[in-house]
């Protein structure tokens, strides 16, 4: 099929006959074709509600005629249903804050509405891009509109994972309960504890990412829609600027309201910093417990053994009968990944300037990028990892009983001193703490026995009202 | 005068004869001579009110006699004075979690206390620095309570600079309401706007900044004082670890209370990182705000030239006359520190072992510094910066009336392609775009004036009910 | 077509009739579904050389069969000359250290060599994954291998492209020569230079990143292929260890060698950070280059307006015959991600456990991208903008005159502070430098004329042998 | 005593009677306390070597007359001797690109040469900041060179440290080449052996920083020395441009030379980015070794167990006769600051603009306390640490005879999946690998003790011509 010819401000360019996509599109294409990264299709699609709801709002508003904005209205809807996929060819990362991305869902958009209307893709004679489709608009404020309902988009599954995983880690925790283990402070074996109380902690940490997740989606809920190129609103008709972002909550069923200071949200992008932030952190907390369990799940022989890991694949190309941590490995490196993320995006951030940040491509793309990885990290950790998690239950019970690190337990009877006496002992002969203060006399036996005992130890707290009185009151 | 020897499970070591801290003190110097810096005076102070709201506590439940009680809040209370300052020689970056940091103030208290209970430095007789000073409490509880202590101290005075700076912007933007100015895109003159409205925006992200550094401020009052080594509460009887939040809270005046999960809160650190996420924010919003009056300022002669710098010192050390954005340029280098320290926080958070993070010395040597850092920079920035700098109103002006840019508001009048011709016109052939469009007779002179109205452009929004009919309806 | 089953340890599983990759690569795709992004074309050909060589290596050292190895070279081959891309279905980002990189094309050339044994692909009886594909090696000596011949590879069109720019750089640094033009120190007027010298400096630094890529590339020569799984060369004959370097240095045509210490070289990762590093140092010199760039084109009228960007593409949406600086802000929105990478990579570097570093899939990942990403920039760059950028010589020079900053060249004649004085008098009354120092009388009109020589401001170095006395000698 | 007034184009300003500093150092006070952090003492030092080699080089170029250079000489060699520290009240960070370090050190030197001329610190007749002590110089040559000079002082230590690091790791590796134990690959058990291998990896890496630090220090010695405010030598004759940095040179015994390109020199700061690149890598060097190190002595009952690490203080401050990794604990976190500093440097130098880098100041301060803290962490790793390590090697032997690994041994010879089947049977039942060898009759006794010697173990390599043949030949 023979190629049509486009014009813009910088002259003709041969389009394929059957693009939707027009001469700016390709050009930005050719210019940026540096990451080999289309435009998100959630990305794609708000784009396409935001077009849709312009539209709507321009013919109350008086700017377009009923039959154009329909024609809009419609060739938007067949994008947000997924059409025209792969008409949106230019890469994520791109110049000039987003308008390569607006001016590709222009063109199609007005293609397409051209065609709906009975033309043709040779003239924009009756849907034109930038009079029609970006009516009332900037890339300014619908770039970043966008941005802000993909971020949602994106955050509500990543937050249903981590709901998901908050819950598992809930029973496990049940699970593990009775399971009296060595606590240790840097590696070190420290004082014991349980298993159960270890996957409590990590639910209390999940639980509170789940919070500040949801704190920090809310910053999305601001939008800049209507301010147009800076905040001013210009070229926008009042009736437009006043019920655009109420529409688009309509639209959306998101609880969308337009920044009171439209300059300040045209040209800030601190939200997006503040989510990464949150997704930042949620990482961590991740990456903490895998780091955690690589630890406990060391071994078999040479490690500590304390928990197995459910067998997912073989581990070692080498070794046989190996399995190795290979999900909290990549959980790490998801964190590795969204904190590296987080630094390019505070650059971008820190590097606006005046009435805009021209570096919002950046910050979108590795954003969506750190959401979608945490959230598909987060649901391989649970369901391949944690769910099958099991204890060494009588392993774990040896080494503390076997452990010097239960002469803690005796500090407020006999004292810092005499306790490290008796821990340095047991080192030394290999005698355990238990028989050392038998022999010592410093208590009776059942004392003795009484500060032992498990459920003692696993619940931690001393009463001063044991029957055992302390020395030093 | 000669020293004294004191002994730890190391062996011997002379101390000064002067000196209250002890023998661990002294090796902790000499292992951990590497920054330099001490301990944050206000981390002493909040560590010593730890120590004496513990001996309060720990004597209502009977583990410390009324006396012994009152000789270590006394030392304790000195310690809050700012007494025994140069008593407290350990590195602020160390290893153990803080353990250095604790036994440092446990001995320099049970040297004191014992002296003011008759008794000398020679022995911890009287007076011992674990079983006393340290009843009832582990590193682990007490160094991450005083560094939430710490950074409440801290993020005060920054909110209140901040909320100065946040008024001086209003009282600007007010000041600045009837300049009438081109914004810029990407550096490209854009569209008029208002040096009010540039002013405004910076209010209100600082505004913003201001309500999130509260919110993570929130973070800070959960703490898991009572936990002691791994959040189980091992020697500490049950009659202070119920209380001892509450009372600290109580002396403290802050609305402190105990986390619920005491195995969480002693070994995940992600509240420290939420704090540094606010305050990284927050730097960002002041280094783009510099960033963008260092353009505004740049000149005189080959610059933008829109705004004066209040001559604060002389700019170079060989060119006359020159006066150096220089109070701006600190804050943009804050700002690249405080990233830095975000990236340091974050790494040590993402490395937490197990039932404990043994890296918080350095987390909160970057986050005290942060904080600190840009409490300054914003006093500067404000006082020597913001509040002089003034607006050269015609240059800004005529900016306006020479620019190109204003061919955009009549996009909606007369389309965006007979609007870029115009423009591309009036930069070839140096005519005024508002000429330009009079020769073209496709509006009124009435119109055309009416559009360019300077209360209108500053205004922005294009109002539908203008008696200028929009085209293309 | 149906599907045929295949066994690993964990069981069996369906895998597609057609498909050549294997049960346990499959189980990868479904454990490590994160990125979405496959492993680099020119690591999975990196991985197939290695397998091709190690195969012949082998076979001279009597562990494996002329038939067999020669199938395992064929099928190896197919895969260098782009066969069977398809195959490769696990995800970039995987745990194991990229075992499953490794498994991945294990079965894949298990199962195409056994076909060209005149097998099927429902037994691994002719050619094994383990025993033949992988004989002598491991996960840990090839994958690291594979990605350091990737990196080369990657570094080549790199280094041409930044060549391609020192080039172009140098010619514009030569047509600039002439354009006499105010210098800025931080973005104020400070003294006479050329546009000449900007683009030489410009040149300068884009030379020295030259060099330094290229001795940070040296670092891949050394590979740790015959290491086998932690350095020991366990399983791998003498016969082969000796030789497999030397004959991949052959096959490629690279000056690789085998590492002195395998060990070191199997669980260091240093090597991959100093690339990095190396390639983020010249994309921040691009970034820089970009951000002046943008400032010197900054205008049309309100701005410095030295230099015109060449009109690539269509500037706004809303704004008609607005050219913006596209290409420029893409270059540094790459450097934002490449110190992103950065610092992903340093994470995962900084976080080796012992005998191996597991998160190397990440580092190749982010390094791959950061190269790839930069020669991109780069290309574009060039082509798109440096190319075509040229001179307002006569605004450039018009600025120099009216200028106070040509004050500071009579410093070494009349002093620093009647220099100041000079040019305060000239801020404050529009009177130029030259006249107020005409009708101070301190120099001859003969003497100033010759200092502001265009030729000589152009130079610079003032000569002591100019006819013009300095006043302080 | 009474203050003096001394005048800047700011107006008067009392200075403290005694003070050698002058207005403008106080003024850049006022304006800059924000990290409370002073020059480098080596920074100052090296300033004063500057500007004594400049005041020598002017006389030479008859721009400074012997009198006036000679009292210059005398005041700056006193700084260099150590007098006047308590003069430099500037803060390290700082606006102006360090125009006011180069103000402080003018104003001292300026009056202390004054007064060894016979005059006052009242008036600046005799000797003059700008026109005397600054003469032929600017910040912009003079702060750079100086920040150079000073990584070169910094630098050496470091070296020498890692060197004898370096020694260290290498007789320690020596002393444990008879401790077979386990490798660990990701933290699961992998196959044997020696802790002298591991050492050696150590001691490997340590080496090739060495060379990388030094490769990175060379960068070091090109300065701009010569180049004044922008490159171009404005302001300095020919005679002091062409000598002054062959006389510095000479003064300090470096083999500096002056850059070929002094704009790109002026306004490049990539030397400091490729110098903490280096710095950085060798953190990760020692931080990655010191977690190995945790891990290795982790216990002493609940973890690994295999070396034991020097009691060098009490570890716990609840927890008797517990030591803990203090200083590897350290080293992590010096490790966590240096990639946050090199992040701020990466940042500032990204955002250098136009003819001059203004965020050197940042650069510098984050720099130097680099190079610092890595110095101070490997000297307290390598005499508090690694010198004392023990390993435990009885146990260490234990771990590999029980452990499932040594199944990889066999696979050259009964091939993967036999292999893999006597591992997990191993596993399951608890006897050992040999015996379930012996017992299957696959190999002779003789065959399965060869290939368990623990010489051949340790060695790594398998023989082609063992007297085992290989079953898959």
């Amino acid at each position: 099929m023979p190629d049509r010819i486009e014009y813009d401000s910088i002259g003709p360019l041969p389009i394929p006959e059957h693009a939707y996509y027009g001469v700016q599109s390709l050009r930005a294409k050719y210019h940026f074709s540096l990451s080999q990264e289309k435009l998100h299709p959630l990305f794609v699609k708000n784009l396409a509600v935001i077009k849709k709801v312009a539209a709507e709002t321009n013919c109350k508003a008086n700017v377009l005629t009923e039959k154009t904005a329909e024609a809009i209205v419609r060739a938007s809807e067949e994008i947000v249903d997924g059409h025209f996929r792969e008409e949106f060819i230019v890469d994520a990362v791109q110049g000039g804050a987003g308008t390569s991305a607006n001016m590709n869902i222009k063109e199609v958009i007005a293609h397409r509405a051209s065609e709906l209307m009975g033309g043709t893709k040779d003239t924009y004679a009756l849907v034109h891009p930038n009079d029609h489709v970006n009516c009332s608009q900037s890339t300014n404020d619908v770039f970043p509109t966008a941005g802000k309902l993909t971020v949602i988009d994106l955050m509500h599954p990543l937050i249903l994972t981590l709901s998901h995983l908050d819950k598992v880690l809930g029973e496990k925790s049940e699970e593990f309960t009775g399971v009296l283990k060595m606590a240790r402070k840097p590696l070190q074996d420290a004082v014991p504890t349980t298993l159960g109380h270890s996957f409590r902690a990590y639910q209390s940490a999940v639980s509170r990412d789940i919070h500040h997740l949801n704190s920090a989606m809310e910053t999305m809920y601001t939008v800049n829609i209507g301010g147009t190129a800076i905040g001013s609103s210009i070229n926008a008709p009042e009736g437009y600027v006043s019920r655009i972002a109420t529409n688009l909550a309509e639209e959306t069923g998101l609880p969308l309201k337009q920044a009171e200071d439209l300059f300040d949200a045209t040209q800030s992008v601190d939200s997006f910093v503040r989510v990464s932030g949150a997704v930042k952190t949620a990482a961590l907390t991740l990456s903490k417990m895998s780091n955690d369990l690589r630890l406990l799940s060391s071994g078999p022989t040479a490690g500590f053994g304390e928990i197995n890991l459910p067998a997912k694949q073989n581990g070692s190309s080498i070794m046989p009968g190996k399995i190795n941590p290979v999900i909290l490995e990549v959980v790490s490196q998801v964190a590795f990944e969204i904190i590296g993320n987080d630094v390019t995006i505070t650059m971008a951030a820190e590097s606006g300037q005046l009435e805009l940040n021209p570096f919002e491509p950046i910050i979108f793309k590795n954003l969506f990028s750190s959401i979608e990885l945490l959230t598909n990290a987060a649901r391989t950790l649970t369901a391949n990892c944690i769910e099958g998690i099991t204890a060494n239950k009588t392993h774990c019970q040896d080494q503390v009983e076997r452990s010097v690190g239960i002469a803690t337990c005796f500090c407020p009877y006999i004292g810092y001193e005499k306790a490290a006496h008796i821990a340095k002992e047991s080192l030394r002969t290999g005698v355990s703490v238990r028989q050392l203060l038998l022999d010592s006399k410093w208590m009776s036996r059942e004392q003795i026995n009484h500060i032992l005992d498990i459920g003692q130890l696993a619940r931690g707290i001393s009463n001063s009202e044991d029957n055992v009185t302390p020395l030093f009151v």
